[in-house]
């Protein structure tokens, strides 16, 4: 019961969130389009000088997503180059991911509450799988997805916060 | 087992999300003294004319973490009015919830696979408590604590990703 919980707020949540991340970007190219300029004028774009742009934070949404499945399972994740310079490259990046993704199932989290996720960067500290999705990797994911609309959202693409949840699965 | 993760998903996230929040306005008072400026005028900052305004995002964000602890738990919730117009008031009202929140224990959250969630405007349709925190409750909360980050960021409030996610609770 438990495993199937942490699938679905992890892997499921994230299949989710970057197939509408897709579907926003394709309405930025529409945008882009209309307007008559190229889509990669958008790539650069930020909320300030000194912020992530665009492709960044698309790349930063897409690690977060395969990592978070790898450090709480200990299974291995693909590595990418963060090369991505045009919008064909950022949704093949996102398609990796998602392809990633389907290569788990429920089982694979059955450590969550005991395996120890740890940087280079964190000095011999460690936080167990749970903690790592609780307090980092579920808030960093939409964190960047949501930075990443917002971006669009400032350039004046017309995208609503039904583009980033997604429909909802309703029953009668 | 899964009511202590329902828990820490919601409750716990939400209450260090929100208190993160409360530390992120308070670098935009100090921003607005430094330069000399009224808090107040961030109040109404947006990130493009058809977009929510700061307060607005605020408002949300406190509503989506109060509202999904009663939905999926079948308690009541306390009314807000939204008539915030300066940053007592808003942190006033963050609190308000953060106190609501504390009121929670795991068990109440023992029904949230079958509880059924409705709104007026979903037409006779619902979803399991479970699906409403995945699907809607948790990306939303956290993407209108991004976008009231957002616009501060972009007014020059000089946050960082530490200051939204907040300290990991490493341990040795």
């Amino acid at each position: 019961m438990n495993e199937s919980t942490i699938f679905e707020l992890t892997v499921s949540s994230f299949q989710r969130g970057l197939r509408n991340l897709i579907q926003i970007l394709e309405k930025a190219e529409s945008h882009a389009e209309a307007k008559k300029f190229p889509f990669e004028n958008l790539l650069n774009a930020r909320l300030f000088p000194d912020q992530f742009p665009l492709t960044k934070q698309i790349q930063i949404a897409c690690d977060t997503a395969k990592l978070c499945a790898s450090r709480i399972s200990g299974k291995d994740a693909p590595k990418h180059d963060d090369t991505e310079s045009n919008l064909e490259e950022l949704k093949h990046r996102i398609q990796s991911v998602l392809q990633y993704l389907e290569t788990y199932q429920e089982s694979d989290f059955k450590s969550v509450f005991e395996i120890k996720v740890s940087q280079p960067r964190w000095e011999g500290n460690y936080l167990t799988g749970f903690e790592y999705l609780t307090h980092y990797a579920i808030p960093n994911f939409y964190f960047h997805v949501t930075t990443a609309y917002a971006i669009l959202r400032h350039n004046g693409v017309e995208v609503g916060k039904k583009d980033y949840l997604g429909e909802m699965p309703f029953k009668k």
